[in-house]
């Protein structure tokens, strides 16, 4: 990636670290920031100057749009730590360009490349010891922007405030998960904001979540508002479905994400020569396959989760179990890809980029 | 209505109001806020004792769930200045029972009635000089709730800050509006939470209106996700047509608002011996109409948008115009209710409440 010109970033260092009081074994996702963040305002509709500061509160108006009207966006990236010490972005592009996507469909200002690229390489660069070594540790990027412009008309705000803060992070599922689909609540509508990264979509998900989780299962496979018999996403992932040998994943649409952990792994098993289809699956399929013993795998793919293998699914009251598989896709999809983000395995694709 | 129990509020007065910089002839809605707000947080599981204190900004943390997840509802409520001084609520006890449901479906700790209600008239008490006298004169409320717990994993708040500040308005429509039928964005999905007053659903309409805003349209009525034939609500207000004598507006549902001027004009509108059925009306039912010169008129309905008359419906690339006509439901409606919340008429529904 060439940036056309580089940025001037203001650098206000933290007194000292917190990374000594951190407990890089026992970390809860989302949890704990580093000790820097970059802020970026927009204003009299312009960009202005970037700085770094010690991660800390900030002051905002009561009326501020994003408390009234939820006009915010985010993404989710990771960097991750080869055994040189050196630390490495997966397909920062992608979210780049899905970020000003879900600008777009927000009616936020899109946010230029190189404040959003070299500010996110300057704040990891400065805070690089807080990416671990080693399989699994990872340092969470959270890139996002709110409407900080004053006043509760329902109206684009004028004012805008993009920011990243970064936290570490292992896994975002620990234990087995097991998921319940969609029967009444839905995730997106159509001609919705579904595939923005658009905070909004995701508080939608909370109630129905706790009712699953209420009921023993960590996620909601969502389907389709108007008919609830075809497969779309996960909460907080894309979904595949391993039928057989032939491995399905829905379609991107203005109702599902497109995700980077989603068409990454699309690639990784055309490269392996595995058979992928990328069409929408029937919850009838489903529950089929289950029955008749052709459904072999269901796993969860995204930034947070990675690949999360799914134990087990509900449908109208029934629970249907995955089998137990020697060589599952998910774990050898998942190998494929930690491998290049970890500079484990040749990056043939082009996809990691050094910090 | 009764409390069952009154609560104590910490009162902090500003040094000195602002209101003698106000120009009142001349508000922008939403723009402008007393002197004072209220406060109350949510921690440790309990709602903590509110505080009054002077309009400002408040520190927040950047990792804030309202900012990620959106997680965030609010209500739009107005107070009314009488010939006596006295200042009146308009069905307080709607707003306070939708705010809680708007809650529950957020995943967010409902608001103890007496931190709303006592809240509410406290404040409004404090800055009662803010309420202007006069038919159009209104003190808009906004109480609000917002995610205020740190972290970054997708999942409810376990801290929450509830807010009132308060706005001096006038008019939110100024000028004719004009709107486009939806064809191919949407408001809310099935099973989604179009009927909860949520943050996230009024942002997801900014990018659709400023699309209809750039043709000369003010807003969009939107129709049902699934096939775009229903016509449902606008941005910010319920929608009333008038098809001859007959006024129709649509039936509340998991999509579409439960307004309190909405259900106020259809109660009024039975009690003058109009015609009013609650049911869907088809766009094609709506265009026909228009043709055969039986659709008399459009209007929408809503706290800050009160009563406002549509003059003109864009469908498919064409422009219908609605009739000029003498005696419209919409101004007899607009009288009605804007009678009772001044108290200039008998208030025989009970809808009004003395601060």
């Amino acid at each position: 990636m060439t940036l056309n010109n580089t940025i001037e970033i203001d650098i206000v260092k933290a007194s000292s670290s917190k990374i000594a009081s951190v407990d890089f074994e026992n970390l809860t996702f989302g949890n704990i920031f580093t000790d820097h963040m970059l802020i970026c305002d927009f204003k009299d509709g312009a960009w202005q100057k970037p700085i770094i500061t010690p991660y800390e509160p900030f002051l905002i108006d009561p009326s501020a749009k994003v408390f009234h009207y939820g006009q915010a966006i985010f993404e989710g990236m990771k960097a991750y730590k080869d055994e040189n010490d050196d630390v490495w972005l997966f397909r920062p592009d992608e979210n780049f360009k899905r970020f000003n996507k879900s600008a777009k469909r927000m009616a936020m200002p899109e946010v230029p490349e190189n404040i959003f690229m070299e500010g996110l390489k300057t704040v990891v660069d400065l805070d690089r010891e807080w990416v671990k070594k080693g399989l699994g540790n990872t340092l969470y990027l959270r890139p996002f922007m709110i409407a900080t412009g004053h006043g509760v008309i329902a109206q684009p705000s004028s004012e805008y405030r993009f920011m990243i803060i970064l936290s570490p992070a292992k896994s975002y599922y620990s234990g087995e998960v097991k998921v319940i689909i969609a029967e009444h609540y839905s995730r997106a509508a159509n001609g919705g904001i579904g595939a923005a990264k658009a905070a909004g979509n995701y508080s939608a998900q909370f109630y129905p979540t706790k009712l699953a989780n209420e009921k023993g299962y960590q996620q909601i496979i969502w389907t389709d508002d108007a008919t609830h018999t075809k497969l779309e996403e996960a909460g907080t992932m894309n979904v595949f479905i391993r039928i057989n040998d032939t491995l399905y994943t829905a379609p991107t649409s203005e109702r599902i994400l497109d995700g980077v952990t989603r068409k990454s792994l699309i690639e990784l098993a055309q490269r392996d020569g595995l058979n992928v289809e990328v069409r929408s699956v029937l919850v009838e399929e489903l529950v089929n396959a289950a029955k008749d013993g052709s459904l072999k795998e269901i796993f969860g793919a995204g930034t947070a989760a990675v690949v999360s293998p799914i134990v087990a699914f509900a449908y109208q009251g029934t629970e249907y179990q995955l089998p137990k598989i020697e060589n599952s896709f998910a774990s050898q999809l998942k190998e494929d890809l930690t491998k290049i983000q970890y500079k484990l395995a040749e990056d043939t694709f082009g996809w990691t980029v050094k910090i």
